[in-house]
């Protein structure tokens, strides 16, 4: 696992200024979540969303242009071990197929985006045990024939 | 990739029936995507809905016994060849850590339940291009320490 | 690796009725390539193109309604072995980053389409060697932000 | 990913020098994915070529000998988890089959080459979204029989 | 394998200072295999838990706060080569299986939790060769339908 | 996956008999979980033991010579894909180090025996929601010196 | 691992025959190396080579179409475990960085065709046992600069 | 891949004094191929050819006793990315089987040793282009029974 | 795991005929342990060898031809699961290097041959457990130097 | 592969005092493979063991008590590529299976331990070529029924 060193550097920062990502949210005008993936160098900000991020976490302006770059992305091993991502790998292993085939009834044959696409997570309140609401929208792609 | 052979029977008698996942999710109370789930036995039915579905289906009643029974979940490659599922495994490398970061700031050190878990599959229209909008709900299990 | 039996069966047929891609791309109004992803099942036909198709190879009716079926894609092992194969494996291996950076330099971040995709093969003569000549043309998508 | 040093070094003075690919390859009169290649040791420059590319970097002579030793090649890990590098992997995955078909049927039993071998990328403009082209022309090498 | 460096720090200060786990047991209030778990950096300490164990140990104040983050978890290589852990490995190939049928059919379909979840090691003195027990209590999840 | 065939047999035969694990438990003498494993040919069975469940079950006796054949043990995938198995393995990634301390704290350099061993599965009720109790006990086997 | 059935026939029919493949490259006039790749369906015959050898090995002439098909090649497990095969594996793990060396020494950056090839298979007689020689003789192929 | 630093320090020691392998293979009265495996730290010298080699090389004579020491052998991942190494593992996966049936014809069971062996690289000039001429002479072991 | 066919017939046979590897092995001449190789088909018989154990075991002489093949050789998956079988890789995972550093000692640079090379199991009586011990004779190849 | 440091330290150590793993052998009372798998931190030594190697080795006593921790044991790759190394595990590949069989027909079904387990390296000289001999002793562990 290869977590970049300037996301120990941005998660210090944040730290460091008491923020939340959703106090970041308010800040640069962008999803906590795609802020996130913004410091572990999973998303490239424009240089304005650039500067707000480093001006808010109060780290030295260099930090601007590396943040504007387009990274390498992916990380982590190839079958996750730590819990919380496993789960998203096992949701993969036991309901992929069939979310498959409910999208294919639903569009034709293509598949979802996940680069025109766009990722939530809400706190759901509940009785019973409070719940974590994700929600992600991508554009569908149909096969194009040629 | 070992997809179980009483799929392919359910998908095909679903097809000789006309009927969409969305069709039996009206005669089963049961979500099209936990349906879909139940033909790749990645869940289990009752009794009950075992007899709902292949009486739908128009099947031999022998096989509600087989949709009771608790299923041997996972299916497919480590990692995914097939470009619909292949997506939600590169949402997990992509945006895993991030997902983890906001998650735990929310709720504290702990995981999203895949088990106390509902998965929904809707259509956005958009005029840019239809949009797949998947949203999850999972109970949040905090670690215990003893 | 797990090569579908209708592949042999349509391989077989073509090869009885004396037919190259090139007269099922005639027949069809399709791409040589993509009817050759059909035959591998991993493109799905219309109704219509399943019924060209069935017939000009003389199989029985019952194929068209497997050649519309929306298939699982991806086939082979996680590094192929055939020599032709593997080179586009090694294509990507030692031009993938070069890639990667003259395409984000010309578009931006994001990616190519697999989807929104076509491939052509062509000969090309050359007096030192015949040449392969390849040609992909996908969308652009760009990194959405939220 | 073990992305060579010289890599950082030579992409930093790129963007210091404020020059393009495209530039480069107006400067060492060779295509702008040859020269990404170069970049990232995934070949090997004459002397001269490296000269020139040293001097319109601005880096220290001693750059060029690095330049023209053969590299060892590839890079990154077994499957790509890069989503631009990966839709690569995709394509060999979905159309490696069809294409040796295609490719069979107008060659003969044998490969295109990787090493006899060039790809270029361009930008298609359109008004659904502009297009990434990618050229490979590579010899077709017959099978011997000895 | 990537044992943590603070992990080598915690283990030397333990054994300078003379204390074994179950010592620190006492200390903290809280089970020894959590403590060592906490070790490892994969399980997080509250404010308070942190400082008693860095004065017990006599560290720096400034591992207080490294001890309350949410660490990655999971440890090691994918099949383990240490003997030791590879036997737990070795339990799961062996008896996986029959321990799922046996909760399933006391509890239905679901899992055992490895969050929701505590872990026991205990000596029991035997006249043949003491014994190692080991005891696991995880919160029977059973899969929601929806 | 390969399940042996005999497992399948021998489970039917059970659902059929309406017999459950803790009902061959008292007829045969032996654990449940021990059975389990038996079913799933991870143990064998002596002559008598063989005969009593085969009797139990109502299967022809040539199922005895079967039950009483030394097996290839270990089952399932590399990383168990079953969400209820990948625990086991999640427990091990996650607390397999820190269990290795704490035993080697109490016993010294060595290992707890996956021969010499027992595992129990017992419903603990508790009204937050009832808990699995998995109780292993295994001989520690010292290393020897030589 | 998954040896065509065809090759089971082939052998048989030359065991049965009486025939080396010495005699077979007498009859055909290939090396015997490459007929026994033909077997293997490694390589692909002509019509007459083809028609020669079912002659041979007396085999029905429907065996000759086959036999001219162009095959999917490579065989085998990623890592050989056959002693004799592995060997080959580890002449590259240990000889194959010199070999690159030298080869590049004398010709330059490139590589040896492993389609423009021959490979023969001679026994040495020697007093402190006899020896086998194998000569590659491949094309080499220089990188293509554009 | 972890090619060793002194392997390194050998290549630029001897293009720093200009000299060739096969200018080695004279000083030495080694192979050539040897002696680039010497570089690579897979072969061990004597007292008396580390002396010629680190004299010839201008290197401290500290290096005597590293190329002395028997090395742990094999380099690089487990399918190799560089094209040139790569095509001998492409040989194994094609010739593999036919390579072995041959041996076994002309020797019996047993193998080419990888020890008792030698390997020599020429080049062939060749009007329709230069080629690379490898032979390798291993002594058989036939299989020992017992 | 591909046990092959003629194995189960084998052992089956001598569990029919009730004659142990013991006893086979006076019958043969050959070494218990050569003969279950045998049985597992990593080994060839010699003619009469062949006769010798049809016959013993009662079988059709058709099975002689079989078992005179050379057959291909390796077992298993590449980490053993068999707890058994899992020992012997663990032993070269724990004792792999030191045994390397002692031979190396012994004998200078070479291996121990796994052609000419027997292995014997024995019982040992122990008042405090039997013991199994297992005596691996190889002969010892120098590198050759070139 | 991660040799640990120590080993390095302790080798060039044992090499500067002229000492064999035979002296130390009889410098410590311990056999020269135990010993080498200290070096490799495959074992821990006592207290006094420790002293009486780091003595005769001439070395700091801080390596003492480095010498007495219990250590992550496994060393190198999945599959081994060092020759030596190798031929351990093809031993395990190929008498795998037949090894098993001998054992559970002389002692039932049960394991050889790789813990109560001792393991001598001895030289057999033979006009044919010195031989290695390896005795491997493990005691026998029956399987529990519980």
């Amino acid at each position: 696992m290869s977590i970049p060193e300037i996301t120990q550097t941005l998660l210090q920062a944040k730290k460091d200024q008491g923020l939340s990502f959703a106090d970041l949210e308010a800040i640069l005008g962008r999803n906590e979540v795609w802020i996130a993936a913004l410091f572990y160098r999973q998303a490239s900000a424009s240089e304005e969303e650039a500067k707000l991020l480093v001006e808010a976490l109060g780290l030295d302006p260099s930090y601007i242009q590396h943040l504007t770059e387009y990274p390498i992305k992916g990380l982590g091993p190839i079958v996750p071990t730590d819990p919380l991502i496993y789960r998203f790998y096992e949701i993969m292993q036991v309901y992929g197929f069939p979310i498959k085939q409910v999208i294919q009834e639903k569009f034709g044959d293509g598949i979802m985006s996940a680069i025109d696409f766009t990722l939530d997570v809400e706190k759901e309140a509940d009785p019973k045990g409070d719940r974590v609401k994700i929600t992600m929208s991508g554009k569908f792609l149909p096969y194009k024939k040629w």
